[in-house]
This record gives structure tokens, C-alpha cells and sequence, in this order.
């Protein structure tokens, strides 16, 4: 596990949970972040200004306080003043790990984009720290943020709106609540949109563990969606008008369940519980439809 | 155009309907099927045997007279029975093409499996004559046929029932009314049930033309989803329980719109106005998340 200060930096995980993770019962991935944050010595902050919920911060607290953590700080960013107060940067240059509650992402973008808050997060998980974000918390993780959009598993012209998000995660768009609110639609559009970008699709109690090597690890309950674009071409916009389907071809798809291993970088399954179809080669052209 | 009775034999059309197709005032599906068939030269039968409404048959009759058809027959198989009547079997004999309505696929693939009806339809196409199905008429072209299933982008375990159906296409499950009813789950874990197997999700008044060469055109005014499965992989079946996700990676997704045309025998788009997002060269593993 990586701390600040050392002197060969390595990034910390970053952990996009897709909303209702479970904090009760069965509390799995807020477990796996305590541990990965030190446990009985981990220092974690929770930001919950994506949340109108007053109280959203002191029930997380609760919660990481009943698995263990050692201490946890709120941190209630309700200005972007805040988010250039001493006395909140000054926990952020200490804490193990972050916490980012749901609520709304643009408002949590909105809020901390710019302002040192969001400096130091970006610097410290580049050193050591940990973040995790459920929902809104996670969405707002990459550079090109899902601000909106409409449900539907086609993807069309117009159905998404992006928007600038924190920035810990480039070139991979975010979703959550994903099979639930039926969102492979709108991912699939953001996807066609950044060069070579990609996206992930979490749902709901359920958590990707992006480790410092580009490794994701599925944690949770559902599934986690990767949408590898890279190879992706897609329908020109001013070809397609609003509403209508888009036109996309060579996307890899991959649904990956608990305990599945996946390589962000090269695009890879490492490990998992995934058996090749094997059956001999594909027919050959002539014999396709016979 | 192919004909019957060539010498060298070559397989006619095979046109899956999305379901919901314009009958009315831009018929294009329908029309192009009258054109592919012989337009004022064209004789059809329509088998209306997957609908429960009685004059099924007759509105498709006046559609397609409307549309300059030369003539048409209707061939109401009621019964197993009805699919070996010699009278019927001679308008097989005879037809340049045939048109399946909508319906219950399940009542018209056990209707007509291992008839001489069904015999003549299979042979028939492999030797020019054409052959159209719309909704459950589309469905009940492959072998595998989706039977029922439940809604949902994510594939899970016992969501898809599949049936024997009337095997005029192999390896390719054909779905309908397909982001209209959020089909893609039940596809995807059909098609990860078929070795190398491959799946057509049509939408609502959208066609799939797939030629004698393969070639599938897109005509209409939805998308077509083109699930290739031929690198999949997919998790033991035994190892996922009724209802949960089920995880399968190396899946190649493709969302065709009109006039899009694709190779269904090697997987390759041939044509479309479908641009490649040229935007330099994929980045390292390195640099993938920053």
C-alpha cells in the first residue's frame, strides 16, 4: 500500500463506486477502502458536497468508523472559498484517503474545479492517496464528465451532456447506477466523442479498484461495463440529428463481474473466472450464415 | 437478382424486420422487399401464421399490391397438417418470395419445424428465392431462437429462453423491437451461449438486407446492433446464479444505421458514413489514466 511522501511517488487507488453501495449489511467495497487506506491507521476524509443531505458526511463517518478506520475528517465544501481554506487543505495534505459522497456531480465539479481542494487532490493521489467516489462522487472522478443524459442502451445524438469533471482519471468517462437506470446508451455516445476514450459503467454496489498500474479489480454485488473505444469510428455528428441513433462500429465490450482483473492501459483481461469459447476456428465467410 | 432455377445457385435474401414496420407512409422496408423480389414480376406469399389476428394476411396482401407486387398468396398454415398440403407447398414451389408476419415465434417455429413447408422454405432460399420476417417472423429465422426473455442492457443468467427455430440462419440469434423493449442483455447471453455465435438486434422499423454474399444492409429508420461474439468469453455458466450478471469480455459491438453495409462472414463494415476518430496513436499502458 502506498503512503505520501515516498520518494518513488506511486499513484494511489482510485475507487468509482456506482451509487447504493451497501454500508450496512454487507458493506464489501467501503470495507476493501478502509483496508486499502491502512485500516486501524487510516485518516480518511469525506467530502460530501455533491450531496444536499446535511447529514450525508456524519453518516459516512459513522459507517467508516464502524469498519475500522482510524479517524475520519468531514470536509464540508460549501464555497469554492472553502475549498481554498487552510484548515481544510492542511487535512487534505495529511489524510490516507478520500471520500466523495453521491448527490449531484456538476455541483461537486462546479464547487472544487480550480480551486486548491481540487489541486491537492488531484497531487496527493498522484502520491499516495486514495479516493473513492459513490455516484456523483464518481462521475465527477474523469476530465470529461456526464453531466446528464436520457436512458436507453442505443446511443444517440444528443442524448448525453458532458462537462469538465476533477480530472483523476482522463480519457475514461464514468457512469454509475448503470444497468439499473439502463445507461449504456449515453455512455456509448460520451465514448464516441473523446479520441481513443473509453468508459466504465458501474453499477449499483459496485466498485472498480483502479490500482496504480492501471489494473481494475471488480468489487460488489453487480457487474462493471468497459467500453474499449479505442478502435472505435463512429457516424459524424453533423451527420446524425438529435435523437437518432448513432452509427458506431468496433467497440470492444466487456461486462466483468467480482473478482475480475482488467488492465485499463492495454486493454486486457488478467484474471477472472472467464472461459474461452473454444470450439474450433470461426467458419469461413462462404459458411457464415449456413 | 437471383432467381430460381439457376444453374449455379445462389442463396436469395434474407430481410429480419425489427417489428412495427411504416406500412403506410414510408413503407422503404417493404418496399425495397417487393423490389428485391421482382417489383410488378414479383409473386409473395405471406405466412401469417405467428399472429393471432385473422386478417393479418390480408393487410399485408394489400400493402404489398399497393406497393406494385404482381401478386400475392397467403398461406394461413393453421396446423402442421396445413405445412404438407400439396397446394400450399406448389405457391413455395413457385413464389419469388416469402413474407412472415409478426406474432408469437414460438407458435410459428412449432408450427412449421420439420414440414415440408418449412423444408421448402430453407431450400428454396439456398436457391434464390427470398425470404422476409418481421417481429417474431425475423426471430424465428435462426436456429437458435430467442423464445422470451426479460428487459435489460446487462446479460444475466437465465434471462434469455431458447428454442429451436426455423434454421434459415446459423450461428446468428436474431432479436427484435430491440432498443424499443432493451433487448441487449437477453442478445448478449444468448450469443454467449453459441460457440463463436453472433446476434442482429433490430430495432423497430429497421431491416437487415443480408445478400447472397453475406452483405447486410441496413434499411430504416432504427439501428441495427451487431453482437460479434467470436472472441468471446464469457464465465462458466455453473459458476453464475440465476438472475446475477453474467461476466463476458471480447465481445465486438457494432450500431449500424441505415445504409451502413456489413460482412457478416468476417466481421467487417464495407461501407458507411462512418468516420475513424484519427487522432493520433493509442497511448501507452503508462500514461492510460493520466
Amino acid at each position: 500500500m502506498m503512503r505520501p511522501g515516498r520518494k518513488n511517488a506511486t499513484r494511489g487507488f482510485i475507487v468509482p463506486i456506482g451509487g447504493a453501495e451497501n454500508r450496512v449489511q454487507n458493506p464489501v467495497i467501503l470495507r476493501r477502502f478502509v483496508k486499502v487506506c491502512g485500516g486501524a491507521r487510516a485518516h480518511i476524509a469525506v467530502i460530501p458536497t455533491a450531496s444536499s443531505l446535511d447529514d450525508i458526511g456524519d453518516r459516512y463517518e459513522s459507517v467508516f468508523s464502524g469498519l475500522g478506520a482510524g479517524r475520519i475528517t468531514i470536509l464540508p465544501f460549501k464555497s469554492r472559498a472553502d475549498c481554498e481554506s487552510p484548515k481544510y487543505l492542511e487535512v487534505l495534505d495529511r489524510v490516507d484517503g478520500v471520500f466523495m459522497t453521491g448527490g449531484d456531480q456538476v455541483r461537486l465539479a462546479e464547487m472544487l474545479i480550480d480551486t486548491s481542494a481540487a489541486q491537492r487532490l488531484c497531487g496527493r493521489n498522484m502520491h499516495g492517496m486514495h479516493i473513492a467516489g459513490t455516484s456523483a462522487g464518481a462521475s465527477a472522478m474523469s476530465s470529461a464528465m456526464i453531466a446528464s443524459g436520457t436512458s436507453g442502451a442505443t446511443p444517440r445524438a444528443g442524448m448525453v451532456d458532458l462537462a469538465m469533471g476533477l480530472g483523476l482519471v482522463s480519457r475514461f468517462v464514468i457512469d454509475q447506477h448503470f444497468s439499473q437506470r439502463d445507461r449504456l446508451g449515453r455512455l456509448l455516445t460520451a465514448v464516441a466523442s473523446i479520441p481513443f476514450g473509453a468508459g466504465i459503467g458501474l453499477d449499483e454496489d459496485t466498485a472498480a479498484f483502479i490500482g496504480p498500474d492501471d489494473t481494475l479489480e471488480v468489487v460488489g454485488s453487480g457487474s462493471v461495463t468497459i467500453i474499449d473505444g479505442s478502435n472505435l469510428r463512429n457516424s459524424p455528428a453533423d451527420l446524425t440529428r438529435h435523437g437518432e441513433p448513432v452509427g458506431l462500429t468496433g467497440v470492444r465490450l466487456h461486462i466483468l463481474t467480482e473478482g475480475n482483473l482488467y488492465n485499463l492501459g492495454n486493454h486486457t483481461l488478467l484474471h477472472s473466472g472467464l472461459a474461452a469459447k473454444s470450439h474450433g476456428t470461426v467458419g469461413s465467410n462462404a459458411a457464415a450464415l449456413t
